[in-house]
């Protein structure tokens, strides 16, 4: 099983993703790693490493794909950078995963125009794992801001492909399915949320329970929540926004006289394994889900454990064989829809 | 000066209102309160008290409100629910302002039947203060909830207010208004947001800066965010789950052994310093903001301090005025766009 990397993507490049790659071959024998970047410069990150030679690759590429060019620009002149090169090799078949901590938007775009949307998909979506009170059990929600302005028929199809997402990765018989919305009454909601609320209702192959509201998102009872882009991403980054400030609240008052010191250095452990459950290293590995091909999009100030957990998602994903299996679920809905069938066999 | 107040409204009604009350006209001696709700039960609670008799008035309705109810079924069955006459005193000038722990759909819905919009508003909104990095600077958002699927020209609104409201409340001659979206870039966001930044850099009379991301609501480099109100709330949910999420682990860390507990107890005053500084009770008083009159919204679950905070809300923008001043200035917004003028001119 081979895995591409775009050794050139993110904040750090190759100084993050080949030692992420190296502990990577080490830990997982199976698996053969494809860097893709500026030979030169992997071959001198490289160097003095040690690693498997016969399961690692540098594959020449000679562009690089900045964090702020916009995804048509870098469609259009971008024709031989690391990220494009390592989704071309899923597209040909040498990989079966890629994973890019470059910029987003020209990820999006180049992976959908490369690989293309599997059959019944409209549009790609960006699928992450949450945190929640539950030590054992995650979250997964979709989109996070691949698409806005979403129609239901979209939202129902991102409904199916994180159901099967989390039915695979979390060998979930069937995972619950929520809707995000700003209350859980029936006539709660804007006209994009009450439209896919009827479709979900009417597809009995998901477990579809309902409206769910946003601070029910770290609370573990939705094994899946579903909504438009746009206010996945805003739910997102205003999460990461409170943590931060909650985190950076808590070093102040730790270091704001000798005392507190004190009592802070007695806290570090404490606070490290709560940091340990909430890590967003831990995370780290959305999925860009739909397409014809797995493509994982890393944080890109990821260091390297952050970047390797992103690398272990593409692999989990390899093994499960996510994109066929997306393929098989999306193709019964579409006959369900389009038969009027409402069982809930198989094995969703 | 006179608040009319909704004692029977929220999770607690008279236990927790009747206190506040009391110890707010103790602060505040240029002000007079009206209990509306249960005579008998609210005489029995003032009973054992020490106030100002001549400041203090209960008034009696009949009905009550309740958490869960639809604020259709509200408004057609419950005219003489607490929550209704307190506003009606709003309304015939008996109140400057009224204040409810109620139901927050009910009470908009009310609101929004009784005073009606002020010229050129089309629809009122729920604006909130957010604490932020900036031990001093406060954020003001909205919509939280109010409306979903607003217009450009709605959100257009919802910025005049915003800067009203920050102008006013936090004596800014120039508050910066930022629009909410998933990417700084200009190319980013739906539809909705694009128009409404089009709208908003035609605007002269409002300090528009761009676009914001939800992860800077806590950066303090913003006065007023502005949104639509089904992004608002996933925003304000998601932020009390992760905030939730957080002491939830940080109480668990600190209870799981006895060295944890011992080192729990010399950090209770400086996580206590911390949840000052994020606390909710705090915060506690959105404003119904574009009617005809001034309505405060407090947390259902909110306890005595933090009723009283909102109480102190409604004072705040009752001595500045704001219903008047936001239908100045948006008549000036209004005339402004009419007569295609860009001057910043005014006390905005």
């Amino acid at each position: 099983m081979v895995i591409a990397i775009d050794a050139m993507g993110g904040d750090h490049g190759p100084k993050v993703t080949v030692p992420a790659s190296i502990h990577f071959l080490k830990r997982f024998p199976d698996f053969h790693l494809i860097l893709v970047g500026d030979a030169s410069l992997l071959q001198e990150a490289l160097q003095s490493k040690h690693y498997d030679h016969d399961r690692l690759t540098v594959l020449h590429a000679s562009q690089q794909v900045l964090m702020d060019e916009a995804p048509a620009t870098v469609l259009r002149t971008k024709k031989d950078s690391s990220m494009r090169v390592a989704i071309n090799l899923v597209k040909e078949g040498k990989a079966n995963a890629c994973v890019s901590a470059g910029n987003t938007g020209a990820l999006m775009a180049t992976a959908r125009f490369v690989l293309k949307t599997l059959p019944g998909i409209d549009r790609p979506a960006i699928i992450s794992t949450f945190p929640t009170y539950q030590p054992d059990k995650n979250m997964r929600m979709l989109d996070l801001g691949a698409n806005v302005d979403s129609p239901a028929a979209t939202l129902l199809q991102f409904a199916v492909m994180g159901s099967v997402l989390a039915s695979a990765l979390d060998h979930l018989p069937h995972p619950s399915v929520y809707l995000l919305n700003i209350g859980e009454e029936e006539i709660k909601g804007n006209e994009q949320v009450k439209q896919t609320a009827a479709l979900l209702s009417d597809l009995k192959l998901i477990n579809y329970k309902g409206y769910i509201e946003g601070d029910a998102i770290y609370r573990g009872e939705a094994d899946v929540i579903v909504c438009d882009g746009f206010v996945g991403n805003v739910a997102l980054k205003a999460s990461e926004g409170v943590a931060n400030f909650i985190i950076k609240l808590l070093k102040e008052s730790f270091s704001r006289n000798i005392f507190t010191k004190c009592v802070g250095l007695m806290v570090m452990p404490i606070l490290r394994s709560l940091k340990k459950r909430i890590d967003p290293a831990r995370f780290n590995g959305a999925v860009l889900i739909g397409l014809n091909g797995i493509v994982i999009k890393s944080h890109g100030g990821a260091k390297v454990p952050a970047f390797e957990n992103a690398i272990q998602a593409a692999k989990r994903l390899v093994e499960e064989n996510i994109a066929d299996r997306i393929k098989q679920e999306v193709g019964r809905v579409l006959s369900q829809r389009a038969l009027g069938d409402g069982s809930i066999e198989g094995n969703l």
